[in-house]
């Protein structure tokens, strides 16, 4: 039961009143393409598919239930206040999460840490005496934002809801490193190894979720056991998750067991063949870019996320902006489909460089259709594209153009 | 229903065990008081109170029920990530909390502003088009610490739990005024008026929630719609609460229908006799100080948050620590019960200045018993002081004696 349950029948009407109340052929006529008059169709026809009984915690009015691995954040639940509650915050899994028995006894989670001098088991009861440290982050997947692909790659439609940014805590994976007398000789990529429980007759390369990332994204990433100041939800990887800041959601691998330093690139699928950025029509090759780190990017929330009319006068634009691997520096938004731009304020605080900032810009609209989009650079000047960079998997969409939003102000 | 429904039962039990199993009779000889006693055999002979409906959606494990008006976090729950999550923020309320009907259309709650060039009423759909702000804030209530009296001061016995530190979102407050046309003449305070329904054949001065504080205060406060990246739920004074940031919680009026600029303190009970800094023995009078701005504060919540034994070898000691009205610039850790000291690091973002820190230092503490302890400094130079400052209603006790925790080391 979601807290506000005398609530949430109510807003979750309002919800799907606004999105039939937006207007197909508008959105046609603004070229915005076939996504959103079949997510307004589905809307209209299905009811909204109930939360799988493992994320029946989360608030149901601000979630889209894709499939029982796959929940997405609707863009007009996402407020102000930069961090993302979890009961808002999206779910992808790449297999059935494990039985909710490993989050039973969080402290006797055990993995093994190999690829050091002095290679051994630790539990989470070890891990917490070693250190400590909090980091905010984007989580986003690496698919946010597929939906806006024409071509329908394979893969959920995300449009910008598998994204969060969220509060980790937990050891400094230096740290442990460091107690375990460092790194053997050869280490060239941090490989981890999830816990889920694997399908039987299946090949385990084929399924088992074993990412690999450059030995570089070490030195902020944490084996954290808490999320936005509570243990981690078995949802979003509890007892245990490997954080690594910066890179995409893929590589933050859930339930981890095992954490290598390693020589060589994992071979399992996930890894070797899949999340690779390849040109349409390719399939996916370990000599194609991994997706790691992820770039700048921002979207606006509100107002009328979902399309919409809203009335004349003074409208606050807000949105979110990031700049994943490097801190965002500044975000502008336009009114006029791109034509001319103003500079937004971030409102509240810096959460560092891997967290995103929220953004506002006061204006006032006249009676009429507006196409409003926002663009960020980050600090080391890396702009924000306008045209999303076609790829085989759908990944990796940061168009501004394709974020945009139609507005239409009475 | 909670979110970890197939933990709680567990955490529960496993609470129920700690209290149980803390030595009375070495806490007796520690000096610690007779609350703590008290504690325990509360715990070993009455179940814990359910959680009252309108905050069912909070985490009954992580909770402590005084009555249905007054809910504590446990010292062991506290995580972190400096953010403390909704279902685990206490609540404490002056009279029962309004009908949710309040909570059903938020936008169209309306409140009065008064005290401006041209005073009007305002909803919140007009406030939300009048600005954004973003704060993270320590709130906390002026009995926080009560506990700790040996007086027994009447009113709740809170230890550490009356606090957390939380993201409001909303419109500054100077935001309004200015587009109300700014002050009228002679305002010397900030009046605001909560929007509870008051029991009848009551004198409503005796029991209405309306505070008053200095006008400075405006500068930093917000009429806020959001907690935590989510609409104020009604627990916590949805759907509309003015933040005084760095002012205690009873300034921070839920509900909020009026919003007055005065050039006297209300003559509500709750602020002419209420809430006053009165000697021993007296009973409240407007001369006193009222309890406005917080002072410098901080606790260790890790390990043994409610006593107990911890395994011999190194230990993360971990807390919170904060300036109240000002920055926290320091804080240290004691582990012989303030004979010696030793800075401990912060972890984390810096949320701003009215926030909290948390801090971590990491110790060898050899088998026996600990007097552990932290005392914070303030930006400007005001240190937390180590007894507590007895006053007749029992309110801002920031003893770091009186916070220090017993930890045996097996």
């Amino acid at each position: 039961m979601s807290r506000r349950s005398n609530e949430a029948p109510r807003v979750r009407n309002a919800q799907r009143r606004h999105l039939l109340a937006g207007s197909a052929a508008a959105l046609a006529a603004a070229g915005l393409g076939a996504f959103h008059k079949t997510a307004i169709a589905q809307a209209a026809s299905a009811a909204a598919k109930p939360l799988p009984p493992y994320t029946a915690w989360k608030d149901p009015a601000a979630m889209i239930v894709h499939t029982s691995n796959t929940l997405e954040t609707k863009r007009s639940a996402f407020g102000t206040s930069i961090i993302t509650p979890v009961e808002q915050l999206y779910v992808r899994n790449n297999l059935p999460a494990p039985d909710a028995a490993i989050v039973a006894d969080r402290d006797a989670w055990e993995m093994m840490i190999e690829g050091v001098k002095n290679p051994r088991k630790l539990t989470v009861r070890e891990l917490r005496g070693m250190g400590l440290e909090t980091v905010a982050m984007v989580l986003q997947c690496s698919g946010n934002g597929r939906g806006y692909f024409p071509s329908k790659p394979s893969g959920t439609p995300w449009q910008v809801g598998a994204a969060g940014c969220v509060m980790w805590s937990g050891v400094p994976v230096k740290a442990v490193v460091e107690a375990l007398g460092g790194l053997a000789d050869g280490a060239v990529f941090m490989t981890s190894t999830g816990g889920e429980k694997l399908p039987e007759g299946v090949d385990p390369k084929s399924v088992m979720v074993e990412r690999s990332v450059p030995l570089k994204a070490m030195g902020d990433a944490l084996l954290a056991w808490e999320l936005n100041g509570a243990p981690i939800p078995l949802a979003h990887g509890g007892p245990l998750r490997i954080i690594v800041p910066g890179y995409s959601g893929v590589n933050n691998v859930k339930y981890i067991k095992r954490l290598a330093f390693t020589a060589q690139e994992s071979d399992a699928a996930i890894q070797k063949t899949g999340y690779r950025l390849s040109a349409p029509g390719q399939k996916g090759d370990p000599g194609q870019p991994s997706i790691w780190e992820m770039g700048v990017k921002s979207w606006i929330n509100s107002p009328a996320p979902e399309g919409g009319t809203v009335p004349a006068g003074m409208v606050q634009i807000k949105g979110v902006a990031f700049g994943g691997a490097h801190a965002v520096k500044a975000v502008e938004v336009s009114v006029d489909g791109g034509k001319t731009w103003k500079e937004a304020r971030f409102v509240g605080p810096d959460l560092g460089r891997y967290a995103w900032r929220q953004f506002a810009l006061a204006v006032q609209l006249p009676p009429g259709t507006h196409t409003i989009a926002s663009r960020a650079i980050d600090a080391q000047g890396n702009r924000q594209p306008e045209e999303r960079v076609e790829n085989a998997g759908g990944y990796n969409n940061a168009s501004w153009r394709d974020h945009a939003l139609q507005v239409t102000v009475a």
